[in-house]
């Protein structure tokens, strides 16, 4: 057999996308690929939000419990959530409808730690899985699954699914075979043993999926390419963003604190990231290793350039012009890339024994060096935790990045107290605005709050940062950790009642 | 040689207690042992306080870097705090003249995961470190050390300090030795290793702490006992919790979620700690095991009951009548109990691996379960964050454990938005009080806010719970976590004024 439907007995079962979608019952929970908007199932997402909305107009509501990697795409959360057909949506969204809904109060959203995803499945918290709707690139002569262009909980959705819709997608490269490395080590303790990675690219699985023919019920062909994000050019505050970081990279190395070709690195998406990266391409340092949840623009052009010598993810991140270059050229790549289960990528384990050097965005940290990464103004979730928690707790050093201000200067991202925790005072090891960086380690509260007043907070926002801060370190009710509480929110309080802390 | 120092070159170096204490110069780190009340050096930091207050007297302040292993006891924190000796405290204190120096803001305190400290001190972020001084219950004719009762970070500081000053206690059980596991393959990255652990009682290191004889600068000969705090037996309100957890425990072995013999058991310290363990002592569970900080009077009593086959632990923190007890039996206790540096003890890595059930007890908790553990109304610190937050983000399962009021009833604990976040929505699982127990897995913020004020909040507090929460759930930025954030903290904002919540 030729194409990529290599086994007979999968091939039997191509069905239209339509009757694939039929398949899945109200109420079940569906555990779905993607991870970014990578490797997520194309078209079943499609042809079941038009069943439900079918359903509904019968006078016949539905919905399924939605699990996927992380953020999918608007072909798969967002039409989903259009028609309200979605009953739990965990662990990771950043789709805009679903966005709304959720914030709406309409939606049920548990958004947690990505490593600790497939150990809850399996306890049983979520319920029971009944359908895995997987993306995969291909299928071999003996029936094993070529994983997409993302693994995020795959191996978790086919385990323990009862019944297996698999999407195989042609416009995905027939050389990712040989570039996942599929563990299927974990189990739910007592009996737990050592996860064997030592080096980033360490190869500890298989590069296939495992499924038994007997639980898939539908495969379907598709030929689409994954949603993936314009790629923006560094603008100038991302760029005095990532000096600080690199300038803080060459100091530690020069304190002997970090090897020459540093330690692995874990990067968030985005302008900021890829703006450190970019500054990696050209900087001093050689060698460098990654080990992270995705590889974005910035991952690929360091590999491109020699300067990244492996990297380690649980998916791709590419903006359409990275995906086509990466797609004609996969093969080259196929030695230097690592796709992992996101529950090995992001294991604290791991994390902690490579000692990565996590750099993450925020929506806004406060002078003590608490960290909110999910919520505007305490209530509103913007995208989810993602895999934030599991690095920067483990991580040889935890940054975290953001612009001094947002919303054309409306809000300060440094503010008194956040208004949501996800990272504790705990967690947080450096902050960087493109005002400067704050290298918070062993510091106590109150100098940490003089450093990040005085290196992060924008010019426009210092003064009443300052003022706030000498007014609690008087009137507060300790000065372990001075805060005034009847007004520690109220930049927030402002922000809703005005639209802007100012 | 007889005695506790049966080495030639460590004998010929014992002086007199303030012989010693002169030894540590103005403006050294100094890293102290001691881990609760045990194991702590019982004479040297006296001598040292009194040194210190004859120093200012004469013109010439002084002041050290106090580093131990977490708390220890008013010999050593206390008499340090009296005379404004300490530069900087790190990484946990429960001392009330400390705590009272703290938060009056003339004492700087850095409080951080107990497991990150000994990579942070060989990182160098708190300076060098000068001066070692540690408890050890002997010296062998070959020169290594026999730990006492507690290990915390003394490999760390006798691998790192410059000079070392060594008190061996004779009060300390002469079986004691053997009972150690100490592990020296802990490096820093990269080229770290798996810990091999895989069961709670593993031995992977050896049973003596090693320092070379010409860092000894001085050794002293102390014969007292641990500051060991008062056995309270549980009282109606902890009993009534235990209750609760034991219930939760037997209803997950029925789900088949645990085994008949749980996992390995992580509690804190204090009456419902006790509680619980005393309430496992009767229960229906069989051959446990722990991995936990400290071997408490609970943990001993289900060692002598049979019912807790062995337990893993950095430190010991017995009452006096226990102490005796142990001291008397501690040959009889060898192979069932390890103690571990608590680099170890607390390594994410193995907690993740063993699956342990961590119980600790809180300051306070939101209705979308954020937990408070260290500040008193935002800015007073209790005593700090210890090794709770290693415990609850990578185990099995995390319950905090609270009364649901304090202070006579002026505090609820279960509050609408806590003034301090130590582990946030992502890490808590389950939250007890008297009241009932909320299992917040798997659950959306809303949902958990319904569970958690009517299964935990105290019916005095609870109707205002449910006020804010409806107001909320119509008033919000957001109905993702729905907060009024001119209210989220007027009730503590009410404590600070009134003295009371109500």
């Amino acid at each position: 057999m030729v194409g990529r439907i290599r086994n007979r007995r999968f091939a039997a079962k191509v069905v239209e996308v339509d009757e694939a979608a039929q398949l899945i019952e109200p109420g079940d929970n569906v555990g779905m690929s993607g991870f970014t908007g990578a490797g997520y199932p194309k078209e079943v997402p499609g042809a079941l939000a038009k069943r439900i909305a079918v359903e509904r107009a019968c006078g016949r509501p539905m919905k399924v419990g939605l699990w996927t990697g992380a953020s999918t795409a608007p072909e798969l959360d967002g039409v989903l959530a259009e028609v309200d057909g979605i009953d739990l949506r965990m662990p990771y969204q950043s789709d805009p409808v679903s966005r709304t809904k959720i914030n709406a109060g309409s939606l049920d959203y548990t958004d947690i730690h990505l490593s600790h995803v497939a150990q809850q499945v399996r306890q049983g918290i979520f319920g029971h899985l009944d359908v895995a709707v997987v993306e995969v690139s291909g299928i071999t002569e003996d029936g094993r699954l070529v994983p997409s262009s993302s693994v995020g909980n795959n191996t978790t959705w086919l385990d323990r699914a009862d019944r297996v819709i698999l999407e195989v997608n042609s416009w995905q490269s027939a050389h990712l075979a040989g570039m996942h490395d599929i563990y299927y080590g974990t189990t739910e303790p007592p009996g737990r043993t050592p996860i064997p990675i030592t080096r980033p690219a360490d190869r500890i699985g298989v590069p296939y999926l495992e499924c038994p023919p007997d639980k898939v019920i539908a495969v379907v062909e598709t030929e689409s390419p994954d949603r993936n994000t314009v790629f923006a050019e560094p603008d100038a505050v991302s760029e005095s963003i990532a000096g600080h970081v690199l300038d803080f990279f060459a100091d530690e190395v020069h304190r002997g604190r970090l090897p020459r070709n540093l330690l692995p690195l874990q990067s968030g998406v985005g302008n900021v990231a890829n703006a450190v990266l970019a500054g990696l391409e050209t900087g001093p340092f050689r060698d460098l290793t990654a080990y992270t949840e995705v590889i974005q623009d910035g991952m690929l052009r360091l590999l491109d350039a020699g300067v990244l010598l492996t990297a380690s993810a649980t998916a791709f991140s590419l903006s359409p012009a990275a995906a086509d270059r990466f797609n004609r050229d996969a093969a080259a790549y196929r030695d230097r890339i690592v796709l992992r289960p996101q529950e090995i990528s992001n294991h604290p384990e791991v994390v902690r024994r490579l000692g990565c050097l996590a750099m993450n965005g925020i929506v806004e940290a406060d002078i003590y060096g608490n960290v909110n990464s999910t919520h505007l103004m305490g209530s509103r979730v913007q995208n989810g935790i993602g895999g934030s928690g599991d690095f920067a707790r483990n991580a040889h050093i935890s940054i975290f990045v953001t612009p001094s201000v947002a919303k054309d200067g409306a809000i300060s991202t440094i503010v008194p107290m956040v208004s949501h925790v996800d990272h504790t005072e705990h967690d947080v090891d450096v902050i960087v605005t493109e005002q400067g960086l704050a290298d918070l380690r062993g510091l106590s509260p109150r100098r940490r709050a003089e450093r990040i007043i005085e290196r992060c907070a924008h010019p426009d926002f210092r003064p009443a940062l300052r003022d706030y801060y000498d007014r609690a370190r008087r009137g507060a009710f300790g000065f372990h950790t001075p805060h005034l509480l009847d007004e520690s929110l109220s930049w927030h309080q402002r922000y809703v009642v005005t639209g802007s802390m100012r």
